[in-house]
């Protein structure tokens, strides 16, 4: 996490060497994120469940972070039923492990925001 | 974490209930938390050296996340000279305590994503 000069890919786009920029370039955005958490947590796995997540993400940014989150592999989506063709999204074994970046935010929060709401302890389980 | 609906803050505004919200809502962007990386483990303390990250961060964004972290006390600031006055930035308390977050993301990259640098051994002290 020294200061470094940035390297360029093979797509000729920059990305830095830190692994902290690394995360935050796939999942560094607060959409991203919540996304996971309902994934992961509170186990949502259609489009529609996605989009009533109570900080009303927007419907265009739920597609975008959805297709970014499949085109790096950290969600996975199959159909669950055809004609209309519906997908069922879940997290891949690379998305999964996110959680411990999760469960440190839900730890930061129960100290520093007032009325933070605490989890269920199954959620903190590994913790 | 579960389905709820948001709640009206005093200023009007919609908060989430859910502790990962609350985190996000303060350092839920790439920048913002690239910052914090950089007053935690490089050691960075001026504008200008903040400015310098590999990362090429837009000097606007930089002064408006620089307000925006002191603003929730998660970053302090205090002169080191004046005659044109000058800041150094430090993390408070509460902004150090992110530092958990940060090293899961480190843990999270060095399993996930090829060719991530590995950091300095003192900073994973703690994890």
């Amino acid at each position: 996490m020294a200061k470094r000069q940035p390297r360029k890919t093979g797509g000729g786009c920059k990305r830095s060497l830190c692994p902290i920029a690394n995360v935050l370039d796939l999942v560094g955005d607060k959409w991203t994120l919540l996304i996971v958490r309902d994934l992961l947590f509170i186990g949502k796995r259609r489009y529609q469940e996605l989009a009533d997540s109570p900080e009303h993400i927007p419907t265009n940014i739920l597609a975008d972070r959805l297709k970014r989150l499949e085109k790096e592999d950290l969600v996975a989506k199959a159909p669950y039923q055809t004609n209309p063709v519906r997908y069922a999204y879940s997290l891949t074994p690379k998305g999964a492990d996110l959680k411990p970046v999760l469960l440190a935010m839900v730890t930061w929060s129960g100290k520093h925001v007032p009325g933070a709401r605490k989890p269920p302890a199954k959620f903190l389980k590994g913790m």
